[in-house]
């Protein structure tokens, strides 16, 4: 039996304590079995409390405290905190929401990602934290900001990013502005324009923008994101060898997250089960109840599956939610055993570290009600425990290897943007869509892998669906064929041309997929149509002309054909459908493809590595199953047969 | 038999489409049987690209190809898209919504009817328009700009509105603002004004507008779509005697469209009856899930037969939806046949033209989604079928006479701006109470007339219903009682005096109604009370006091009086009824007025011209009528009796 | 038996009516048995028609003659409503809201409190009618400004606001910022100031400012309002020795009312019944269509009871409604009855004068809706009636008392904001923590008194409430604890130091209490936990240490403590709880400590004087009670035993 490979962590402000409390602190962390401790993110007006005075001796002292106990530290860039005196230097720096209000100092993110002299300054403090500590032998992990986009700061509709939206559309259309006019087909409403500072940005319009330039804005500001964090890793990668990290948000998919992924060495994101169920899982009010203290089952899965493939293996928890939190609807106490089981899965989904969020609850500011692995007055809480459970189970375990995958989803951020731009019905999203099918492979017990355009090797899979991909070049849909996998494509998929038209033949541009979408219906989520034998579609629904060499591969009771076998063999999905459709659907191709699956019980889930089976009951009862009875929040650890 | 006299028409975009394309497109529309096809209302940008640079060759072209192959062509003109040079000349020309913001380019729409600039930019637009085409002979008729307060347009808190409400005003009470301050009651809260030059836009204050102030505002607001149509209908006869037609859009009741209707020669409106079941028909869930495909089976009848008064008579439905549309929170297919009966519908009404918006779905921008007769692609998407089938039974049909009705309804724009400004409950409208009663008399089997302020001859009808009429003058009464109609006061009607005060002897000011309504009380919609013997009333409940010679015509259980006859023979209706109530109510008094009626299945209608009655099924299922077995979709005629 | 001591009155606007209405409506009011009538309140625009101009003849006339035939007269300083002129001398003086946008001229209200200048404006006109008037026998008393924060005007983000905040943060923190950073806990985000002229207000931060500076602001806002009224006590006091009164609004607890009370010589509040129902009082849809026509059985009886706390026992009902009103998202009349039994439960509270909003009804601006006494043709309204035959009760009646109160909640303004501030929960506020017990007390048949931080004598009460309250201070605590009535504390009271820090030996800060919360969880209103044995938990709940010598004192069925025994004899209930479970709580508290309670019918409410008890009916049926059948509206009147 190999040794255990994978470690915990935490998240630690020195700057929060007196110093005094640091060599405890440090101490607990080791004895605790934390291997990692990230610090630095917010301590900006620490490090350089005014221009060109810089502070970093207190920050010397901590980094030696920490790395003396023997931790590893995560320097975490201040970036996503600029003091005061930033955002008077620069007082066009603060992004403008879409009704035109500046989002001022106070909190956090403060900043647009356009603006030129706040990216010089970032490059500034970047570069003295990558001279002074680039080659500290404590310094193990960089992190670049914190959580890009949260609090809904992708976008930001400022004069900066009006002028360099301006100039990103002049390098992409060239001299010609009628290129532009033409491909967005701006002559619909008058809309041409004579010239790029003619362009605005498509907020406080009468009605609907045109979506081409809605999406060109959403791909312009995506690159910014990019941009912003290249800039970061090139300085940090002068002075220091050690791998780049950021800490990705759950849910924020409007910046294309593989591309950031293409500058960092290891992606990680911040996981709070319990709020994310209430706020953003898209969960019905009755599985709020039920999941209420332990999170949706799927969630935390799908983002560690998604992070797992943003920079091709590599992937952290960095922030790992120990307890209640602050900041959603409402903050319940985890189910006791939940940290453990959260911890667990992410290990078992090849996490190499989780980093719980906080050390110690801090009793002031923001966050003074998020907890941490200790109380404000130092004392465990009850996540300490559940840590110290992780870690000595950890030390008693074989290696953790990431399983394969017989299946694949392949994700795309500029879907996302497109469908936002264009739902055609009311809560229509691409996540929702993506989340149903990876859910259903979920429910038949499947590994799941996300595969995405700068993914390499699309061999070794059974199935790839390739759903809800508005815009996708032939070039990549040939490259994922020749994985041999089946292929599901559909609903919305090669929708669109060029800049949001619609294909002169009509969609889908798939050359796989030879029958085609002659129109779309949107319908009500209590509208729904009967699937024959089981299920029901509904909310999107192409009407499909079944090409003369496909067979009906999926009808509605109706007649209706929602799913298409074309003749190169692939399947076309031309429907969104509820889970009971979408698990009968994927049933009968796997029976087909012989590809093995196992029907779980509600709420519980399994995820295989290499030579182990992990099962994890999400529900709040006791349940019966296949490999016997599981308590609330039970994991079972099983040989892989 | 007369020959048919109702003819079809499209809206076609020359500038979408490639050169080549046209006389196809031409040749193709007089195959299906079109008779008009619609240009030129989005085109500015291509017309005029920059200032005083014009472009009419390809417009020509366009004209003459159409022109030749048949077809007979209303051009529109394009002031609702204002090109991006025109912005450049006058940056104040934008609306600004009620919280300040302007509304800025990027769709359409975007300008502010007060701005004297844009006034005379349109005007030269037009004028340039009006002299090159003014006498060409493939121009038979013309449109005035498109939708006029489509997308919350017509109210603008611009600069330029201030300024002309400040005139306007001042033209209206003359020297002495005092008149002003008297009429409002400024007094009540130290609102007095000592110059019109101090007087705000009621938009942003602290808690409610004086709703004089308000109400005063509306009715400005509504002169100047008056005036900015009038300018283009007076330079377009200098140079043509072709009819003038606006498109009016479903339900926009924010200025007077009898006003701008005295300056046209047609009214027509835009007829999208599945988005506006959705979006604006005030339908209950469970209506919107019934009539999903089809549509409120009275919200297009109320329309044809309100812009039927509208140009006395002449009429046409200019955009027709011929399949899912893009706009509508959700966007179905209609059920197989509705585009047929939806066009029949409109003939048996007096539409004298039916026309479907877009000839061919274009494939960029807004708008991509919305159907067309021809796929993007060019191949016929079900709605051309049923156009095809409309023209071939038009071709085998008798004349389609307009019939006449025994019932009128008093529509008033200004009550609805008055109720607006003084719903005195959560969401109750005019709107709403005119269609509750439009919808009985349509329950009923009746045909049903709109009467207005400017109809000159109410003679005709048995009975006219003048409700919610909030300011109605004695003389407009005096002439609706020469009719000998019976005739229905009530709730609301002749509520105030003046600009939004309370009669000094009480309400209602009808002199033929001796009782006195004392007080309102307004009922959330889950509060109603009962009548007896049937229904309920609620939502907006007058209590009256009895005149000594009135006697009560109809009673709550609890005895309060809710209707009455008065010594003068008129009822005065005291309370919005639901329409079991409102269907009981009108019965009873049909009856005694030897009213002939017949209560329709659910969702059956008829309507009757001279010789035929049309029976329509907007069922999604067969519904047994006394005529026989209706199919979805169906239409039936028969002989009048 | 000595005779009745308490008066109504009216509100009256002579302004609103011709001069030859006013001796005839004294007259009237004098005949209904009225002795008070309030003028003046919003009349500045016709006592100071321009700036230094000043019309007072007619007001002396008003006066005069309103004072001749008999009544006393209320003086309301006219602050409330500034003229155009005002505004034009100060067009900074306009509030901001949140977003920053300017709450203009065109209703009321429209003021920055924090504006300098126009505080130095009210002060003209505050003195000028003070030496006119101060002396006038027929002022008998002072009402400054209207309805203080109504409209939700307290709080304003404009430029004077944050100059004035800057300097009162450097007033509270000194010369060194950095104390202010400290408390504040600054660094957390790198929030840290280094001059008070960088601190914003806490508005359009990206994600929530800081708790602490939110609070700060709030406490700030509420000075700002004590300030503003001062200024005027102050100058009236100069000239004049009748009472100084200001009518608070229902349900507004956005400043200290107890810190203004202590300049005035009377509270008293404007009670609307059927607005606040269905507008702030929190009711259920259940509970508003069953008090629809009476109002929420305890919301009266809580503010009268609050109010008699903010000036030591002297309070009125400044404003009563007499009708429906026009205000409330819907305007249903009076059960009646109800105009009658709202009169006596003020004066059962302990009301000096109960004064109806308002004499006539207006036929014009804003309130042209709102019911009077008189009809706007000055014919009686309905509630004319009942004030008529609460006078003849009054004066066949006996003395009415006040009664004394055997329990007191202690209510804290700081607490509401810091809730408001951190709820925690969505929805959780401290309103409606303390509108729990308050009514649970209720329920129970007690007579409620409130007692907050300027109590002086705490003694007399078997049992306080002190639930909820934040921040309170342990000089405050001790003087509570000399009371010796048993003390319950709990949820989140002493859950804060300083300003807004969790204290470093966790929660409570209460010396009495020695158990610990240890963190909270907040949950969803459908997710509850069963208590044992009756009644459930939920909303907000703290996990709380059991100190040695404590002893639990309620438990949920899942063991859990949510009640603590106190080694010192307190109570500490660590959960919001619902009616059924507050009632138990209640109940088996009161037997242990000999407390004599009586569980009240539903909707049934009782209030004792010294000598005797009044029984309630608030419902809209016939209820049995163990003193008899009470009919809809009913009032019983008891001997005390």
């Amino acid at each position: 039996m190999k040794p255990n490979n994978r470690e915990l962590g935490t998240c630690y402000y020195p700057e929060h304590w007196p110093e005094d409390l640091w060599q405890t602190d440090a101490e607990q962390m080791i004895n605790l079995g934390l291997k990692w401790v990230r610090i630095g993110e917010f301590s900006w007006s620490r490090l350089e409390p005014k221009e060109n005075e810089f502070s970093f001796e207190w920050f010397d002292r901590a980094i030696k405290t920490l790395g003396e106990a023997g931790l590893s530290i995560i320097l975490g860039t201040p970036t996503a905190t600029p003091p005061t005196w930033v955002i008077k230097k620069f007082p066009d720096m603060l992004a403008l929401d879409a009704d035109g209000r500046p989002r001022g100092f106070g909190s956090r993110r403060h900043y647009c990602f356009s603006h030129e002299g706040y990216r010089n300054q970032c490059s500034k403090i970047v570069r003295k934290l990558a001279e002074r500590y680039g080659s500290n032998p404590y310094i193990q992990a960089w992190q670049t900001d914190n959580e890009y986009g949260c609090h809904d700061t992708t976008i930001s509709y400022s004069s900066s990013a009006l002028n360099s939206f301006q100039s990103w559309l002049a390098k992409i259309y060239g001299n010609d502005v009628n290129k532009l006019n033409e491909e967005w087909g701006n002559v619909f409403w008058s809309m041409e324009y004579q010239g790029y500072d003619e362009i605005p940005l498509p907020n406080l319009t009468v009605t609907e923008p045109n979506p081409a330039h809605a999406l060109a804005f959403r791909r312009f500001t995506s690159s910014q994101v990019t941009t912003f964090n290249r800039i970061q890793t090139q300085i940090i990668r002068e002075y220091s060898s050690a791998p780049i990290i950021h800490n990705f948000m759950g849910r924020i998919t409007d910046f294309d997250h593989f591309d950031v992924g293409e500058d960092l060495d290891i992606a990680s994101w911040d996981s709070y089960p319990l709020g994310f169920l209430l706020d953003r899982a898209g969960a019905t009010e009755t599985e709020k109840n039920i999941f209420l203290r332990q999170g949706d089952p799927d969630f935390q899965a799908f983002h560690h599956d998604l992070y797992r493939a943003v920079c091709g293996g590599r992937w952290w928890v960095m922030e790992q939610q120990p307890g209640p939190v602050n900041w959603a609807p409402y903050n319940p106490e985890p189910l006791p055993g939940m940290v453990r089981l959260w911890t667990w899965e992410a290990f078992a989904h090849g996490a190499e570290t989780v980093s719980y969020f906080r050390w110690r609850q801090v009793p002031f500011a923001q966050e003074q009600m998020h907890s941490g692995l200790l109380q404000p007055n130092s004392a465990p809480a009850p996540g300490y425990f559940e840590a110290r459970q992780v870690k000595e189970e950890l030390d008693a375990s074989p290696e953790i290897s990431n399983g394969l995958s017989d299946v694949a989803i392949y994700f795309d951020y500029d879907a996302d943007a497109a469908w936002n731009v264009q739902p055609t019905g009311e809560g229509l999203t691409y996540f929702q869509l993506i989340m149903d099918h990876y859910r259903t492979f979920r429910r038949l017990g499947l590994n799941v892998d996300f595969v995405h355009k700068n993914t390499e090797d699309f061999s070794g899979y059974k199935l790839i669906s390739v759903v809800g991909a508005i815009h996708i070049s032939s070039d990549l849909i040939s490259r994922i064929a020749t994985s041999m996998a089946t292929l599901v494509f559909g609903p919305r998929t090669g929708a669109r041309v060029g800049n949001m038209q619609i294909p002169k033949n009509l969609p889908p541009q798939i050359n796989l997929v030879k029958s085609r979408i002659l129109r779309v219906e949107t319908l009500p989520s209590n509208v729904s149509l009967e699937i024959d034998p089981v299920g029901r579609a509904g909310r999107y629904i192409e009407i499909i002309k079944l090409d003369n060499n496909a067979s009906p591969y999926l009808k509605l009771k109706n007649g209706q054909v929602i799913a298409t076998k074309e003749e190169s063999g692939v399947i076309y999905l031309a429907s969104m459908i509820d889970q009971k459709g979408l698990t009968a659907f994927y049933q009968k191709l796997f029976k087909e493809i012989k590809l093995d699956f196992l029907l779980m019980p509600d709420g519980v889930r399994r995820r295989s590595t290499e030579i182990e089976e992990f099962w994890f009951n999400y529900n709040n009862k006791v349940v019966q199953t296949k490999i016997g009875e599981m308590k609330p929040a039970d994991i079972i650890r099983l040989p892989r047969v």
